[in-house]
């Protein structure tokens, strides 16, 4: 690939922002509170667009249907406030975890009333992401059980497709259906959508416009991932990503953190694909929790890291590698691949930020000098946290 | 259930002897070789009959092509010997790793020559199936790659499908191929079937006779495989088990040593969807290393530990257990579960093995004092190794 | 060992129960509240004292110093009280994890203010001790980092030792701490005392009254615990259980519902170190989640499940068992194993608990026909959920 | 650190080359053989000089001692082919698994007469490294069990002692003794040194000439290997290294083709500890496993990955890196260390190897032009093996 056409892919790939991710996020713990979180739906949006001003690629917000709200449950001023600042709805997410009565499940609980009312939930989501002006539907359906025998496994199973359905159908034709997958959390021994197979078994049965989301924290150890993502292509069932870095569970840090050869082996396969033949219609969205860090900060972070590995994985020789396959050079065509992945791409990045107008080539740095951090903080304040020796 | 119907469930349960497993078998690092164990196909028929009389429930050998063949590569010779013995041949297994040939895979390989000397193997074992009165095609596709780069992923996946069809094609109507997954090992980086997603996935493709085979050591840590077995068996999916277990990677321990528990949630999943209404065929094998245990031995012992599961698995009260789901009283229906999994089957299991004509209620004593063991010691001798000192 | 000699290890184990555990426990997700549970720790006396009324071996509450204390910051009426229901406070935790301070670890953190504030919380710690008459302090180090270079894990060493010691000094003679280790959660890079090992050397340079303290859920997938506990007993450096379940990570399920064979190793390396002549000091704890199910019958039903771990371990024909291990009879010394292990021991407990005056040998039927349930449900409520539909 | 300084230490660095990974090796399933590898004790010395004459900083042979010999068991005439060659011999290796003898272990197994002859092996290797001029003694004790009940654990543990005792108290007052820990493999229940803390218990009692060998792939998952490094160093217990790479079990791969953060993180470590005045004195080895690439080319990009790796570590901006730790800026320090990684040290490299004298600054490529592969190949031939259809 040329370098125009390695710019070109750089400046056009768009990565969704979370709105729930720079609100304050824990652990079961607790939560460390951070000095200028956004606070409300309105907050969420200033703090995208600035993001979006210094990456310059982040111009869509994933929503979360439960959070992302007026106080008196209108959407449609969320939607008018982030065109005004520059942003269009993402995936709208639906929440079937965060009530009382989830507590065996939403689509897959035993209780007819709650899987009634998971279905009506449905509905709702459907018609905020039409007045959301949002095309995605992204489903991570929590439910699970915690010990043996407390459920029918093959009726939860029937219960999910069920619930799904009545999702899928609802949707416009032109509309996508990305369903999730996790093996373990918030429920320890099942989980109703464990694993990619299990989330395609869902999307086959429900029809072509609902696809795979792959998060890249949601695997056991010693998975695969790139291997799953070069298989879904191949069937056409890749909907999506959810961005972030796990070391022992789904530990939502920093993408790249961990271990970059990760994300770059990825968008390795999806490029392989792409230039097979495979037609793509990909989501990529960011879906961490920054514990520690300043979320902005490290949402920014996230999306350079990513850029990194997308860069490498652009540069790849793919005509010497394809030589190399071919005469069975196994050091030879793995050292093709890493010699891409040990390249600098940074004049490349600082090249397509320049060309995409962003006013500093180091978003990280442009963020910190511009500003935005000390407002938030004087304006936000700190929410009633407890003080040293307090 | 009542105790006629367990004790018939106990008596009508077929475990396949894998011919394999009598012989020495080892790590890596090398075999410790075993004073008596098998050296040709004839010991291997003898030392699996001499397992059916202690036992009653394994009056088949599954197959594995590359070794269980006379010495002038007949099989009709192996087959009239079983009978003779009071033994079918069960599950016949194509040899895709042993060969030097298959350093970049078999089916999957980049070599074409390669693919269609295993098509050809292919063809080959479906002809010596038919031979010896086999149903039933074990197919391990033990493929892979060690480094990124090494192989395009996409096209070792069309590969594979070919090579599959080929043997799919080639069986009668009335033959079953059954397939199977593993994350890792031989190889390191991908395996081209690396799960039951993958695996599922071919058998589609392929049609209503092919299924899932699944081992329960080709895992990595944390699958929940009774999830998957019910999935497997909600889909029409579930083609049978190679029964041993993990503790760390593939260890192929004696089953039912690891975690007892896991075998008997497993039979508890199959029991729930015989119980639903779901018609199941599964072919049941032991696929085992005994490493450092005599493997008559451990044969004997992986059968009765399995049954013990089973019997485990019949004793749970179904109706108590249907009515604390429907109470959602999640403590009381694992106890349910759980008082199961803790009765003494011992009683049931004798009871079937008089039943089933054995001479004795004890397999593993009925094979200790039955000279067998003594015998072979004597007539095979020990295969030349080192001893102490020398 | 003959049955009065079980019978009386039985009546003589005792088991912690952690106050923290019969209220409410959740995830990151959100937590589920129960109708009835325990609001203060006035309502924790009562429900542990309710517990040991049917348990009759668990005389004794583990406290947590931040949450069990009177409004106006008193202990000793929180001792008064439990007596009264004739309980004793049994180990008592610092917390070193709920405050904002501890954002970078509490004795680890780069901030001396920080650090400094911890000791003197340990010292208050140790004060509330004594006042508890408590004689041991379990101590889990929270402490971790989330990013590489985010702090120097070799001063993150120094500190920890310095606060420990801190801990350890103020101690009387008779006091004894026990150190806590997990590999991960809250932090997700580095856990200052990630592993046993980390723990052991603490111990070590503190002196002889620091012990290990092993929580069954604070292990990577795959480490064999008991192999640890047989270590540490040898060593003389094991002080006490952390008692639950993990299936993924550390998931705080009821002990004995994922593998019970596991809790039943590990009374087995226990009894085996004692009939070696090692003196044992080991303190019994429950630390579980109840997310799902009401909360005094999860812990009944794990002291229930560890009392059926430790009869079978107790029930080994350790005669038998060492005559194998001479012969080198591997099938055979795991056989007496699992015997041992299959063993119905209902009878035994059940006998036990008549010799404990309990007043029904079903500690879990005891508990629901009790009308402590109901009692407790009416009189405190549920604590502001969110309902269906609301 | 200054250019000058850090091309200073990538010349310094020496990786000792094993022995044994320079011919064939493969899984338990088999063995594919190379053309050209090494059949003799002379090949293997002249394949190590060959890397040596790429690398330049590889002079130095790793030695397994029951194939380092020749056939009339001589150690010297190895030694001085060696020499002539430009080699020396590096850590000894005693051979403790590789024998039928040592089904149960070797210095642990339950049979006396196992225990006395491995503790005379282990006499004789001392001997051997005397006579090989080496320093270093490299103790993997691969010993363990397969079942719960197989053997007395606190008995094998104090055998452990006593054997390496036994070969502690036989070395020189300048040698070392590094040990080697292991979780699984190739026993499966346990292993008796299991991870490093056990093997760092054994190194406190034998005295402060026994330190920690790690073998980066002698993890369990989600192991972090950096935090046992700095606190091995911290407590002067880092012996030294066996480099590979692990993504499922201990795969043996190239190092630095999984996950290449972790061995720079590992360098970072080794760093920090040297910068904060820790004195190391660390062997580095290979041990791989070249199952199916050439195994000269595998050994050679390995030595250029950790190569890479160091100069990586060396680059870090320790004066930013100390400031963002004291300004407790999570992201900042974590970019710093992480814009080392990212750094292309290519020119570093190729700089430090034109002053260490190599004709061509790219190793890899200086032996494919070379000469040699194709000779060896011509020389040694294929060594009886399977061909396709024969």
């Amino acid at each position: 690939m040329d370098v125009t056409a390695i710019l070109q892919r750089l400046k056009e790939q768009v990565i969704e922002l979370p709105s729930w991710a720079v609100g304050n996020s824990g652990t079961r713990y607790g939560t460390f509170r951070e000095e200028g979180s956004a606070r409300t739906i309105w907050d969420k949006i200033d703090d995208c667009a600035e993001i979006q001003r210094v990456l310059g690629i982040t111009p869509v917000m994933a929503s979360h249907v439960a959070w992302d709200v007026t106080e008196d449950g209108q959407y449609a001023p969320v939607r008018s406030y982030a065109e005004e600042k520059g942003l269009k709805i993402g995936t709208v997410h639906p929440d079937v975890f965060s009530r009382q009565e989830y507590i065996y499940g939403s689509i897959c609980s035993p209780k007819p009333e709650v899987r009634e009312f998971t279905q009506q939930h449905f509905l709702d989501c459907v018609r905020v992401a039409k007045e959301m002006g949002s095309k995605v539907i992204g489903m991570w359906v929590a439910d699970g059980t915690n010990y043996p025998g407390q459920d029918n496994l093959r009726e939860r199973k029937h219960r999910l497709y069920e619930g799904l359905k009545v999702l899928y159908d609802a949707m416009d034709e032109d509309m996508k259906l990305v369903i999730e997958y996790k093996p373990f959390e918030p429920f320890f021994y099942t989980t109703d959508i464990a694993d990619w197979g299990m989330s395609m078994l869902m999307c086959q049965k429900l029809g072509n416009r609902a696809k795979v989301l792959v998060d890249l924290g949601h695997h056991l150890p010693g998975v695969n991932i790139e291997q799953i993502i070069s298989t879904l292509l191949d069937e056409n069932m890749l909907g999506g990503f959810h961005m972030n870095n796990r070391r022992y569970a789904d530990d939502d840090l920093i993408t790249g953190t961990v271990n970059p050869m990760d994300l770059f082996l990825i968008y390795k396969e999806i490029i392989d694909a792409e230039q097979g033949g495979v037609k793509t219609d990909i989501t990529y969205m960011l879906d961490q929790s920054h514990n520690i860090e300043p979320s902005i900060e490290g949402i920014i972070y996230s999306v350079m890291n990513a850029q990194t590995a997308y860069a490498r994985a652009l540069v790849i020789d793919r005509e010497a590698l394809g030589k190399a396959q071919e005469e069975y050079d196994v050091v030879g065509a793995n050292k093709i691949v890493m010699d891409a992945f040990n390249t600098d791409v940074q004049p490349l990045l600082e090249q397509a930020r320049i060309e995409l107008g962003l006013s500093d080539t180091d978003p990280l740095r442009n963020y910190r000098q511009g500003g935005y951090a000390q407002k938030i903080k004087q304006e936000r304040g700190f929410d009633g946290i407890n003080t040293l020796g307090g």
